[in-house]
């Protein structure tokens, strides 16, 4: 008789970022008139660069004469790409292989999948962290169980990210398998030094750990930290890298992304490469050619301008933010060196009572810190993706509110 | 200590189509100067039509405009897409509701991932049979152990399909949980009647098994054949369907299709769509903006009589195999209803031995049955999908050598 797999009823039910859309969307219902301001979810708003936007027309365009027609292309992506992808790490001053890099549809599908190469006994996550590394693994059946007064997994080693550590982890307290790290951080905005990081990969190397190193915001760096865990030495024998054209390019809705898998990266005499390839020409049949087309555009010139445009105008955002709280009096971290602003709740609040309070009184949607995991109770997050115009609004208002 | 899946190790060491690409590359690169002719991979080549091009064009140029630009999607598609392919259905007489398809980047990643959501003890599937069926679950660890000698799973029930049986599958000879069905199906290019596919839903009801439905190729049916399983009666609470615009609207590249599951389909009391949903959310961020766009336009009516256009070109291409094998003598099947000729090989060669000796002699490039399972040994594929010229060049260069 078949069952369903067990570990979907083990998860709390929703999403943290579906739970929010139903939250909004009844608040809305009630009250059809309210304007609301949605700084919750990291999904961008500015449109995407011309360069970019050329480069998929025209691609769709040759896609009709039989000589420009593509049809099943690499599993791992096209060459194009990849070494144009290469040649951006090479600006940073890092050097990885084009035949390491695998191009997909996303950051996302790859951050929860990579654990179909593994056998997971234990892994060792920030707290607060993104939900889905721990989601992934929670509903393939690597967590234990969940404690539902701590909201802690048996088989997760928790690295507590507080304002006493500056949001930056210690070392696992003890051996795990893959350790999941996330810099610039999402959602406390905060950045790791080079320093800290070669502890995390001397430590791997020592351990014989994986890190999972998600770089989806690099390039909201602006001060004078690592863009890559490639420029730790002996990364490439422990570390596997993501990165995602969504946040700098404006591929939330196009999708693409790209996953560096390091060809030194070996376990019980497999290279992990092969692995994934095997993996991946099984489940998955490359990235969309029109898509790579545009995010090739991305690393042009032009690209790499317009990107650079992107960015310094989130950024300007972030830092309005930044300065409407401090204003008000507001104990905030991150938003320099990411686009997350990170809140101490005030009055002692709890991050979902915050949520619902500032939906309620200023119609401002946030994400509620406890989403993210324990330690990110009575914490909030706020991203800078919204537009100019809805941020100012959302300051002034926040400003009239508790100024 | 970190260990990795040792499931990947129990899997033959190439993914079929992986294997071929080597010996076709080993082959060209001792003979630089052969004409390689591929009529292997299941890969079409003619261009896209020009409505799905400027509707790709259109989009893309569109979202460099803020009231144009759309971030993240919902994670099961676009609803003017979804409503698109519901009235498609319609048009086959099959009632689908929009809210119970999925939008995907393409069927394979569905077909191989929809296992996350069961607790999988045994499968079904036809014999010979599209590889990723049978590797997706090997590779999550359900199959058991692979019996070298007669290159079949513990854990699956093989359903042969022959010559005697016209390559239709019996019924599963125990109970399943999951059974794997394919029509049109890949390989042999044979289609199931009504009647015996109902059967498979009542044995499926009755059992509680599921059947994964993948009609990547309804587009190809020219017979009296039914396009959905859902035009069976109650089939809606025992049947997820995946379906395809890489084989009909030239979507290889570009990358799309979609699942239905239906909201009637229940196992454990839970509903599979809200599983699915689950899944989705956590490792997907729905498919491309752009190409949800284009895919929408292969559904209008331009789109459609643009894609009959390529159709009824592939279907020339498999009646001139066809034809021409008939007249070489050689017993062949499908390329009817589907565009794959399944080819007995002459003088009781093996597969793989008939694969070289095509290569060697006329540098045509095919498929070994093998490849598809044990009982494909002795058989061969080769697809309509080539360009004309190439087709017809086959042709002739088969019946120089073997007319």
């Amino acid at each position: 008789m078949l069952h369903l797999n067990q570990n979907y009823l083990k998860l709390p039910k929703n999403y943290l970022f579906a739970e929010i859309a139903q939250r909004v969307e009844a608040y809305q219902k009630a009250h059809p008139d309210a304007d609301i301001i949605r700084l919750g979810i990291g999904d961008v708003t500015q449109p995407i660069p011309r360069v970019i936007a050329e480069a998929l027309s025209d691609c769709a365009l040759k896609m009709t004469q039989s000589e420009f027609f593509k049809g099943y292309g690499p599993y791992e992506g096209y060459a194009f790409l990849r070494e144009k992808i290469a040649a951006y790490y090479a600006t940073q001053g890092v050097v990885v292989d084009p035949d390491a890099i695998f191009v997909n549809d996303g950051a996302k599908a790859d951050t929860a999948s990579i654990i179909d190469i593994f056998q997971v006994e234990k892994i060792a996550v920030c707290d607060p962290v993104y939900p889905v590394y721990i989601d992934s693994n929670a509903l393939a059946g690597n967590l234990g169980t969940l404690d539902s007064n701590t909201g802690k997994w048996e088989k997760v080693v928790y690295m507590p990210c507080t304002e006493e550590n500056n949001f930056v982890p210690a070392l696992p307290t003890e051996p795990v398998d893959l350790i999941y790290l996330c810099f610039p951080n999402n959602p406390t905005g905060s950045m790791i030094s080079l320093e800290k990081l070669q502890q995390f990969v001397d430590f791997a190397n020592q351990t014989g750990a994986i890190i999972l190193y998600d770089g989806a915001y690099e390039a909201y760096i602006t001060q004078d930290y690592p863009h890559s865990i490639y420029a730790c030495k002996g990364a490439k024998t422990c570390a596997i890298e993501f990165r995602s054209l969504s946040k700098d390019a404006g591929f939330t809705g196009l999708r693409s992304g790209y996953t560096v898998i390091p060809k030194e990266l070996v376990r019980d005499n497999l290279s992990l490469h092969d692995l994934w390839m095997r993996r991946q020409a099984t489940k998955y049949n490359g990235a969309s050619v029109l898509i790579q087309h545009g995010a090739a555009a991305r690393f042009t010139l032009a690209g790499q301008e317009a990107v650079q445009q992107l960015i310094s105008f989130y950024q300007e955002n972030a830092r309005l933010i930044l300065q409407g709280f401090q204003q008000i009096g507001w104990h905030v971290f991150g938003g320099v060196n990411a686009p997350y602003i990170w809140l101490k709740t005030p009055d002692h609040l709890s991050s979902w009572d915050f949520f619902d309070y500032l939906l309620n009184t200023v119609q401002i949607v946030g994400t509620p810190g406890s989403g993210f995991g324990p330690a990110g109770e009575g914490y909030f997050r706020l991203t800078a993706f919204g537009s100019r115009e809805k941020t100012l609004q959302a300051i002034e208002r926040l400003k009239k509110q508790y100024g």
